[in-house]
């Protein structure tokens, strides 16, 4: 059947292919009932064309048959999102037969989504969805207007005068505003454990995090002084600390710890994954940093620190909580296998939603 | 300055990049003030790399110096959107360092954005702005749970009671639903067209028109009668057909075709930009069509056909006008230069947005 709806497909856009000189559509990847899944790729003039994917200890060849489509099958993947990307001749390049793409500003890879048999956190679920809001605000710390997104919640429309908890959440170095939704289903997670009755209905808002050229103190200032007014004049959110929480993977996680932990009147809740730390930003602020330990930890309902034991920041990460610990800040460390993926990213995130705004 | 930041952020990300064996950090495109701009790519083994755009008559060779840099600069270019895209070697590639993909499901092209100095009517402006919401419909048409995009405009969510009125607005084959945003800024040209008093303050919804295995017919069920309910019953919109518009491009050029004028008692504005008609439903539709021209004329406020001269559909398009003129229905034709872009897709919207709901 999927071989003649493209059949048909190809027959319907022939004329608009022949003209702009498109290749053939192929369907690529094709996620199987076994969760095993074939990737193609078209080229005649190729001579290797190889899959990487972060579901594959190593590359994997695909071969080329008389027709100049390229392809290989994997056995069944764990089911989850996973990035991957075609190596052909030496340019990695995305999957051009797949719609979805990794947001990210440095490097075009494609996901896959295995969805297997049960449904997952992250997956679409038939619950009560929420919306994704793409909004613009002007930060003046930035000098300029900004886009951001706003999950809100299932009902938020119904304008019944509720007022919503808010998490902010930042994604990782060189990935995008969208890349929480569109690669970490932030949205579909939320929604599904709404549902459940595991998290409390909340609005949450990713911003761009990258900010240049200084990322760390200038981002602080953009979500203090632009992001959080912005989002309180324009949702209907409750504005104390216990209803605030910032969350965030990476260069995102690092940028949690050091607006989470100068701001502890602000945010009651600071969930940081996989943070990199080697910043100027977190020298200065933690280096000689002499918290009043019995303080923080009455204005803090959660910290946590999340880590997979083969990230490679893990040693660091590690280092990092003991030095809270020493400093008698109380945190909670989850740390998981797995590696400095999407992957561990959602299932913090599906870790912390239950423990916030209790 | 610019090279300072970016040697700032390679020093910031080098740890992560070189345990995940990035290629680094190159700004491109590089949009220069006299409007040339600079195109880089980075790899030590290709051979040749050419750029291919919809701003270049031919394509252009990028040279490599002693780093592994690639680059060339394009004299000045008229200030809009345009698509391009690289060829290393023989592997067309979206430009690894933007971010700013083509939203579409069959090629993975970078797009450019040319600001100009005066503003564009498709571009980011200091005035209010509406959000895109993400939305999630249960289609019983066709059976599965699907995305659209919908614009609300800037004070929509002040709740005042306020009714809108509805333009459904299609992307082309193979698109997305995100195309018209991100690649068309639907949202920026109703912005600013809004602010400036010559756009009614309205609604417009984005949804997925690339419907298998047949686009025609079953994406017309699926707009009358999953899609149009779940917007009445989400938003606060007018639902008379006074109040209701159709619109869409190539593909959806003729997807609106079929859908609007075949509920002319539902759509008193149908505008087809540049439309793909050599379609089953097309034929069935209008083959042997007679119509109650002076109903019809009535019913509609709006029927515009809008193409390039230079379009690979131009001649079929005024075959199509010709069609629908001899049969007295009232056609406003919208003929300009151009091809079968997204550049001609902004400009017949912003001259469409005017005409409506007036």
């Amino acid at each position: 059947m999927k071989r003649i709806i493209y059949l048909f497909q190809i027959l319907l856009f022939s004329t608009i292919t022949a003209l702009a000189q498109r290749p053939p559509s192929i369907s690529s990847p094709d996620v199987h009932a076994d969760n095993s899944v074939t990737f193609r790729y078209f080229s005649k003039s190729a001579q290797k064309v190889t899959l990487v994917g972060e579901f594959l200890a190593n590359p994997v060849a695909l071969k080329k048959d008389t027709s100049g489509i390229w392809s290989v099958t994997v056995p069944a993947i764990k089911p989850d999102i996973y990035p991957y990307s075609f190596f052909v001749d030496s340019v990695q390049i995305a999957d051009p037969n797949n719609t979805y793409i990794f947001a990210n500003e440095r490097f075009k890879r494609s996901i896959v989504d295995i969805k297997g048999d049960k449904p997952l956190v992250h997956s679409l679920q038939n619950v009560p969805h929420g919306k994704i809001n793409y909004c613009y605000y002007q930060s003046s710390s930035l000098g300029t207007t900004r886009q951001l997104l706003v999950y809100t919640p299932p009902g938020y429309d119904a304008f019944s005068g509720n007022k919503y908890p808010v998490l902010y959440l930042i994604h990782g170095g060189s990935d995008t505003e969208e890349t929480w939704t569109k690669v970490g289903h932030a949205n579909f997670i939320a929604d599904n454990l709404i549902a459940a009755g595991k998290a409390k209905p909340m609005i949450i808002v990713m911003p761009y995090g990258n900010v240049r050229p200084a990322p760390m103190p200038d981002f602080t200032k953009d979500v203090i002084n632009d992001i959080i007014p912005y989002i309180e004049n324009n949702y209907s959110v409750l504005t104390d600390s216990k209803n605030r929480a910032v969350a965030g993977f990476s260069v995102g996680g690092g940028q949690t710890l050091n607006i989470g932990l100068t701001n502890t009147d602000k945010f009651a809740y600071i969930c940081s994954y996989a943070p990199y730390t080697a910043t100027e930003e977190f020298k200065k602020n933690f280096t000689d940093w002499n918290p009043d330990a019995t303080k923080i930890n009455k204005q803090l309902k959660l910290f946590t620190v999340s880590v997979g034991t083969e990230d490679f920041l893990y040693e660091s990460v590690k280092q990092n909580i003991a030095m809270f610990q020493e400093k008698k800040i109380k945190l909670a460390p989850f740390i998981v296998s797995g590696g400095h993926t999407w992957m561990n990213c959602k299932l913090f995130l599906a870790n912390t939603l239950p423990q916030l705004f209790k």
